[in-house]
């Protein structure tokens, strides 16, 4: 995984981020990860009586955050306070931290604005304008072109729509494919990189059980941290923020705003048995390995614990995740629902000669696709999937900058377009830290992973070794590149193709002999998966609309969506799990657990205790459908009130990327009863809480 | 793995157990695992002035050991005390524990005869009788013969020559292939399972460092336990028994008896390409996903911290020794030397007609055979390392007696051959504890990666998944199966094939599912890649007598042999690493890493240190050539006195398995003036060392 990649892995679930398939529809009472432009109206008040009005929509959307670090946020208060998930934040606490302050194992509190700490290069984005784009993106599709033509035809499309409305808007303007290439609609954001840390609780509270307790309920978890935009070297002034609630309670509805990556809810069985055979199990092996790998490195020593631990806690709760999925898809209940919906639709379509004749090829198109390429998907995956390591992404980035800046903007590769490169450029650019051994410790598990699924007789293995052992060449390739340095690296950019054919830094070197093989593996699947993915599915999402009407919600693309449940307990091997958990629920676990890798508790915790109101609630379940991406999320009342915060989802839950069962499916949130209560009696943090609660400014 | 796999990885390095390839000759200084048969006579003289007495060869030998559990020992008094490493031991010392007494944590002293406690299933074998059988298994070859025709034959032969001689001599005899095949020697052990343990440290300090200083010098391990054999009730009244020495010092001759597990020095690379890119791949894949599942099930309660931790451990440490050996592949320098050596012995062959003709299609047989392997390997792999569980173990020992031993001798399956079924039974009747939870763990295991190795979609992985999600399918194997106890398993085994044909066990009824096509795997590799190999070794290795000569050793076949070498530091990373380490930098060691996993001391350590001398040496390196399955072996000085007992490989060493490199492979051993003062000082066990120092009786 690259740096992105990484990120986007530690923000509570795996988000691959593929366009969305529509899904839902028959679903289950409060499934759905709803478009706040087609919010689920009629759900909402039939079974509670909630009728959102286009304001409360816009406010909602306009106080909504999108974390670059891969998760959700939202405004909490006029001074543009953020309110996220620590895990969310904690790609920043480390690179925060150094070896005399470590923020992850600390917290932090900024008494004073002066105190707040700049983060590197985080990105929040804001979503001001929506505009559904669909006729324009097709316009340049004519009767009888191959599905790869089409494909490019709609990517030039993408990319012109993008670059007016950002020439236009000075937003940050995104196509996003909805339905699977149904729907077009141009996303434009606000984009804040001024952004300040303000609050984090210690890693103990806020991850406490660890892998352990990772996706489990009853759970105890203060997974929150705080920022703050600022803008012009001022705090936002926000015009749209949420306000605190005075609490929730049982059977209440529980309305989450934010950002789900990625869900596979419509895929046919065909692309469904793809994932299970391939994909999942390949992503399992990675990061099975990745996790024993971290481990070995943190063991090291103290500093390596350290700078490894992102690393680490990202693809632990990666794999549990991926395992959660695999262990659904082998459920044979699972698939068996699967196979016999879609039997249902194609058996509609079979029925009408005309949907046969238009979309009755959806399926084998799918079908076609995911099985040719099973030939090429190993390379295709060391070069998308197995590039963990920040000086390689780097070193990629600033050779293929100087060769796509030179296109035309609609034939770039998507991230060198013009839309994309302003954010390209705060990653490129940041200052944060790049740590030597944990990168000659990446470095040389690319190669090893290179030699293992290539083999070691393979040219480009041979080559990317140049005659050195794995470890030996890793040195060598991260103690004598200059991309360490920020500087370094804007040189190189700014000095375009020319610097970069003289450039004799090994790091870039390096990347020119991979980079030929990684474009053709990459322009292979958008070819040949991709865009028979889009002509399939446009397919499918068709016949669906036709036979089931439209009144239903696209699969997540890590754009902005509306969940709803009640706050509601489930049933778990025949035992009732309620909804909440509280302080004293949390002492009592640590007692159980005491002295177990995951269960220790922070100072401040053991020796506050008595200072708690140990019946405050803590953290609870609601039945609001969620996945990876929305960690962060704010849960809101009917008033759009704060009543708590997302960041996991129960295991049961981790099928979801499937299918939503609201039976057992459960979001998990802190409570924001807690959140003030262990501020005001734990942290000294009475201000901040004033700030939530409206109580100052 | 299954159980005696997994209790062999324990054993200090991954033991794959071939038939051994003919290595050395060509070899650096001090290297080489010598048939005590023919030792190294001109070596040891030349440069040791050392000429071992045909009566110092006997003892040694008889008082040499090999583990069932898959590691060396050696006897050490005249009352049949046993020495070998805790991690040799563990395995038991993790049967005899509870829930309320875990000898690991705490370790064990029987300071009487009467508390020596009784091993369930540990049987020790001391090689009694050796003869060169060759012609007599070669007879019935005939010339014409296909490789797997011969094959045939020459099995049937072995199991001819095993039984009369088991018959004739009441020992346990077994015919081992040597040189690949150049060779056959029938060796006759003494076979003991009234086996009880004496002494164990804690695991703290016997695996002080954990996985971080694994296979790492300087160490500081008191990695050691002890035995003793019981014949007719009482103690072993031992023939030959090892003398402890006063102690060794640098530049001393360190002789080395012990049972090395496998090495791969003569394999062609061709066969080297193969592990590198697919079998070391492979089982690397499979130990990071054990490691990580093993983690995450030690988590979920302190009681499963305690019966998973065996599966823990012996897996992070192969996992350790492939990524070693996949690294040592991966060294261009490595496979160079090695391409070189082979382009020598080819071209000699080449330049020589008779040879030529005799010989020249060796290094292609193996090639192919290698290579056709790759088109069902994963099938054979699943059912030949996939199978890791006590449960499953049993069902198909179970299933397949009964079909195997209906058939003539000659005929059966290997490990159901007369003689072999002493130590079948020992290990099917076996009291040890089936813990519940372990078990469903493991075989939820074993079906995800079935499926994730074939497929969900593969009709041998829906039928042992039997319409359930794998969690589901384990649990009602391992809670509905009467397997875990030792008299339902005998009933079952007594009973033959009538009570098998009518046992509804659902365990049982699972392993029928599978064992067709597990049987017709092994069949096949068998018949088309180990006939092969033979063939193909047997040709390499006569070319090889032929142009070097005959006084080398072969490949390590987890029999008896002798290594050696000067106890002597080497370089690492420009450093010097002395070759001795004492009492007062464990306690260095303690202090700077304190408090990171692994590097926790007992209590009776923290609290004794002043009792302690601390300049007493505590672990040394030596040269001597080893490999897993050496774990345990006394080092012995030139008078057959112990001076210490291995317990490992630095780092350098884990390419031993392809290459010895004399001037960086190092040989670990806890010293014997460590043992006895520790025992005297921190143990109270006074007795027991006078034991061994031969103070009393």
């Amino acid at each position: 995984m690259n740096s992105t990649q990484t990120r986007r892995l530690l923000a509570g679930l795996a988000v691959c981020v593929l366009s969305g398939a529509m899904a839902g529809g028959v679903g289950a009472r409060d499934e759905g990860m709803w478009l706040l432009t087609s919010p689920p109206r009629a759900a909402l008040k039939e079974r509670y009586g909630f009728e959102p009005s286009p304001q409360w929509l816009e406010h909602v959307q306009k106080a909504a955050v999108r974390f670059s670090t891969g998760g959700s946020g939202s405004i909490i208060s006029g001074d543009g306070l953020v309110m996220t998930n620590h895990h969310v934040g904690s790609d920043v606490l480390a690179q925060l931290s150094t070896k005399a302050r470590n923020l992850l194992e600390t917290g932090y509190y900024a008494r004073t604005r002066g105190e707040e700490l700049r983060c590197p290069d985080l990105e929040l984005n804001v979503l001001w304008q929506i505009r559904d784009v669909t006729g324009e993106v097709n316009a340049g599709v004519k009767e009888g072109m191959s599905a790869s033509d089409a494909g490019e035809a709609r990517q030039r499309a993408i990319a012109d729509i993008a670059k007016k409305a950002q020439d236009e808007t000075k937003f940050k303007c995104e196509v996003v494919t909805l339905y699977q290439g149904a729907r077009y609609h141009l996303y434009c954001y606000k984009r804040y990189t001024d952004v300040r840390l303000v609050f984090a609780p210690e890693q103990e509270i806020a991850f406490f059980g660890g892998d352990t307790d990772n996706f489990e309920f009853p759970r105890f978890n203060l997974d929150m941290c705080f920022f703050r935009i600022y803008e012009d070297g001022l705090p936002l002034q926000a015009e749209h923020f949420l306000s605190w609630s005075t609490g929730s309670k049982e059977g209440d509805l529980a309305l989450v705003i934010g950002h789900p990556g990625s869900t596979q809810r419509l895929y046919t069985t065909d692309h469904l048995k793809f994932m299970r055979d391939t994909m999942i199990p390949e992503r399992l092996r990675q990061m099975w390995r990745s996790e024993v790998r971290s481990q070995i490195f943190m063991g090291r020593s103290a500093e390596n614990q350290r700078t490894g631990a992102e690393d680490f806690f990202g693809v632990a709760n990666g794999r549990k995740a991926f395992m959660g999925e695999l262990a659904g898809l082998l459920d044979p209940a699972v698939m068996g629902s699967k196979r016999a919906e879609e039997m249902r639709l194609r058996d509609a379509v079979r029925a009408n000669p005309e949907w046969s004749k238009q979309w009755g090829d959806g399926w084998d198109l799918i079908a076609g696709a995911e099985h040719a390429r099973l030939a090429w998907f190993r390379r295709w995956f060391v070069f998308e999937r197995g590039m963990n390591s920040d000086l390689i992404g780097f070193a990629r980035m600033i050779v293929r900058h100087a060769e796509e800046v030179g296109k035309p903007n609609g034939e770039r590769l998507r991230d060198f377009r013009d839309s994309a490169l302003a954010s390209l450029y705060t990653q490129m650019y940041s200052p944060a830290p790049v740590h030597e051994l944990l990168e000659v410790n990446r470095v040389e598990g690319v190669l090893l992973f290179m030699a293992e699924m290539l083999g070691g007789e393979d040219p480009l293995v041979v080559q990317a070794l140049g005659g050195k052992s794995p470890k030996a060449r890793a040195e060598e390739l991260v103690l004598g590149t200059t991309l360490k340095d920020a500087a370094a690296r804007k040189k190189l950019v700014e000095g375009g193709s020319a610097a970069l054919a003289e450039s004799k830094d090994p790091m870039i070197v390096f990347w020119k002999l991979l980079d030929r093989e990684s474009r053709e593996m990459r322009a292979r699947f958008e070819r040949e998966v991709e865009a028979a993915e889009q002509a399939g599915y446009a397919k499918i999402a068709a016949a669906k609309f036709a036979v089931e009407g439209e009144n239903t919600y696209p699969d997540a693309t890590f754009t902005l969506r509306l969940a709803f449940g009640p706050i509601k307990g489930y049933q778990e091997d025949g035992k009732e799990i309620p909804p909440y958990t509280d302080f004293a629920g949390l002492y009592e676990r640590y007692q159980d657990r005491k002295g177990q890798a995951g269960f220790d508790l922070p100072e401040r915790w053991l020796r506050g205790k008595g200072r708690l109101d140990l019946t405050t609630p803590f953290n609870f379940v609601c039945g609001a459908d969620i996945i990876g991406g929305n960690s962060g999320s704010p849960v809101v009342n009917t008033k759009g009130e704060v009543i708590g915060l997302i960041f996991d989802g129960n295991i049961q839950s981790l099928v979801g990327a499937f299918q939503y069962d609201g039976a057992q499916n459960r979001a998990v949130a802190v409570d924001s009863r807690a959140i003030i209560e262990s501020l005001r009696k734990l942290y000294d943090a009475g201000p901040l809480a004033d700030e939530m609660q409206g109580k100052s400014r």
